[in-house]
């Protein structure tokens, strides 16, 4: 994947919360961190591959916890709608008629180039038809926790609700192993689509596999609603009940947690993955990011899916959550922009099983990492690089990707694939789209 | 100032809410709009100059009406404090030491360097020391309404509170009429750092010279608390007992309105301008954008200063008031894309007193429009260029900017003045501001 000996210099350096050199380097060997610091310091690395960060910010890649990346063909197609009107009679229809293991290759190619554009390195992806997806982050070389969707309803790729369970089994057994930045898993749409008897198959498969196992939790008081009348429970409380809630890695969105559901999660081991562009414009609700946190939870950050964001810009994320924290608790010292910022890195890490591999530039670590042009006049005079990112950066100032030591992006351009054809033709295929 | 013909084409063209074509084009003869529509039926413009959009959306450029450009200074210099540490023990202090013409002026060039490069051709800006900004908005080319600031504290600029009233008629008596894009106006700060005489001499200087007052109005709960302490009456009911709410032109916040003010401010003519994204940072809360204009209220936005924002990016505050409106309403069909556009269009344009000039691309407006690069992944593909403004772009799309004819960004370089020796300047000048 990434062959021998790596150096990026010449810019500041921040490598995680506390760890901030004005002129830092990050030297790798085989795809692994060696050294992160003050750039007069780093060792001399004969015939290393070098790159220079010209002034910009050297930082770890931004890790996106949760997405439907494929979903980039379906994105603007419909919006401010209703949640029931944008489902039923846009997502739906639209899934079932385009979604196949071409299509999910294609979108989330696209998806691969808007992220790595965007400085993310690592994404957790969950889809029907994730064959597909699998082949094009491999192709990409993004770093990709990939959960095959299991819904107890006829779904694309998976047209037997009974024999779901047997795609995700076929999923995780074919990509197990295969790829070095690949792992694969298995993602429970939701306990009010998932039968408790579907949940428990899919806990057991994730036990046997020993793959990460994801869903979404409490995003809409309609939910909260619907399986209180199912199950007599909330969501979090209905799948304690089952037995279940330990073997969960995280759970996506918890927007709607009752009294003590947060603590519950910790003790039980479950990270909080929080979408807050796709719950605010789905106007879902808000999580109160800083109660999950005060609870010993840990945090990361997705996206969502391109049709209820519209982006994939994790940095979006970060700044509109700093924000709705300090909006909801009166307090403009909440979640402080390092802390905001370590959402996307170690909680998010956390989420996907990925704690020490990804999230930090230090020894021992992978060496993912993105280098942001600061010379711009909006990142202009600089004091502090995390308030930058956090209250001022875009998301759209990277300039170079690093994955397991890999260039990815230099200079703005993906290296991996050609964009320009992916563009292409997910343009013909949204034409047959609008087209109905 | 803008010489002759000018001919935008060859890129789908948004003229504003419901005015859309595929392929568009816009025609102008001496900075004024004459024809926009299809491409196909542009009218031949001989020696015209020719802009090609190569595929980029072409729009309205975008109106930020309400801001304090010099404060780019002290973007990220303190970030994530309780409000009253942060004015007291930053921003007042920094004020006081750095703020003379010159930084306005210098300050403000890199304001408007950032305005422009993400879409903002007219802006509102009120501060201290407001020649040196006019100089700069003057070389930049934009179109700015300025204004005074007047406040009852020594004031850079304005040491002897008793004079501020004569510097505001300086300011706007040596800029009316001067320079075709510069309009010169007062801000008077607030009802609680402005007596009631100081407000009425504000309104009393306002009528005689014909130009723009502004002031912030209902930010914090705090300040209904004071101007309930001082004068047993809400911000809005103070202005209005004091006979001055109908000289108003803009209200900058309207956050914490009491009931029926929306209403009585739609009667005076008051246009009410949102700082979302500011709110949000100092936790000062939410206006009810959705009320205000069921109200019948004119809704301009603007991004308050880099200090408590951090960026002077407008397409955010449009995305973030979206997801606010929906968010706060609990209805996704909130404030939907196109409306949502139209509070930096329209809306703004009211507020600054500019109606029918600014906002829409028609004949008989300024030709002030911006073209937006479209062939990016993440805003592939295109089925509804309203929603990837809203929803998708991040503002830094933006690729040519023209202001009453003239092109000032051209393939992302500004063209009127040197962006990269601003920056070195103001970086010079923040490391003394660092030093402290």
């Amino acid at each position: 994947m990434a062959a021998g000996r790596l150096l990026v210099r010449g810019g500041p350096l921040w490598a995680g919360p506390g760890a901030y050199w004005p002129q830092g380097a990050v030297a790798a060997e085989d795809g692994w961190i060696t050294y992160a610091g003050p750039e007069d310091d780093a060792p001399p690395l004969e015939g290393a591959q070098v790159i220079e960060a010209g002034g910009g910010l050297i930082m770890p890649g931004l890790i996106n916890a949760h997405c439907h990346g494929a979903m980039t063909l379906f994105r603007g197609l419909a919006d401010d709608l209703p949640l029931d009107v944008w489902l039923n009679q846009h997502m739906f229809p639209a899934e079932a008629r385009w979604v196949d293991e071409e299509m999910t290759r294609l979108c989330s190619l696209l998806a691969a180039a808007e992220m790595l554009l965007s400085g993310t390195t690592t994404v957790g992806d969950a889809y029907f038809c994730m064959q597909g997806a699998a082949r094009a982050y491999e192709a990409a070389g993004m770093r990709a926790v990939l959960m095959q969707g299991l819904i107890d309803f006829p779904a694309p790729g998976a047209p037997e609700p009974a024999e779901n369970i047997q795609v995700c089994r076929d999923f995780v057994e074919a990509w197990q192993g295969k790829s070095p930045l690949i792992t694969p898993g298995v993602f429970a749409h939701s306990v009010y689509t998932c039968s408790p008897q579907t949940l428990e198959a899919a806990a057991e498969l994730c036990n046997e596999l020993s793959c990460p196992w994801h869903t979404h939790l409490a995003e809409t008081s309609e939910e909260v609603g619907q399986t209180a009348e199912l199950y007599q429970a909330s969501p979090v409380a209905h799948l304690e009940e089952l037995g279940l809630l330990a073997r969960l890695d995280a759970a996506v969105h918890c927007v709607w947690l009752g009294p003590g559901e947060a603590e519950l999660l910790a003790r039980r081991g479950v990270a909080a993955v929080l979408c807050p562009e796709s719950n605010a414009k789905l106007a879902s609700g808000v999580a109160d990011v800083t109660g999950l946190l005060a609870a010993g939870c840990a945090v990361g950050l997705g996206t969502d899916g391109p049709a209820s964001n519209n982006d994939l810009n994790l940095l979006g994320e970060v700044s509109l959550r700093s924000r709705l924290a300090k909006l909801i608790s009166g307090d403009p010292a909440a979640l402080p922009a390092e802390a905001a910022l370590d959402l996307a890195l170690a909680g998010s890490a956390q989420a996907l099983g990925l704690v020490g591999v990804v999230g930090r530039l230090q020894p021992g670590y992978a060496c993912d990492l993105i280098v942001l042009d600061l010379d711009l006049p909006h990142l202009t005079p600089l004091y502090n690089p995390a308030s930058h990112l956090v209250y001022a950066a875009s998301g759209r100032e990277v300039r170079q990707v690093v994955v397991q030591g890999r260039q990815l992006v230099k200079d703005r351009e993906v290296l991996s694939f050609d964009v320009n054809e992916v563009m292409a033709r997910v343009r013909e295929l949204a034409t047959k789209v609008r087209a109905g």
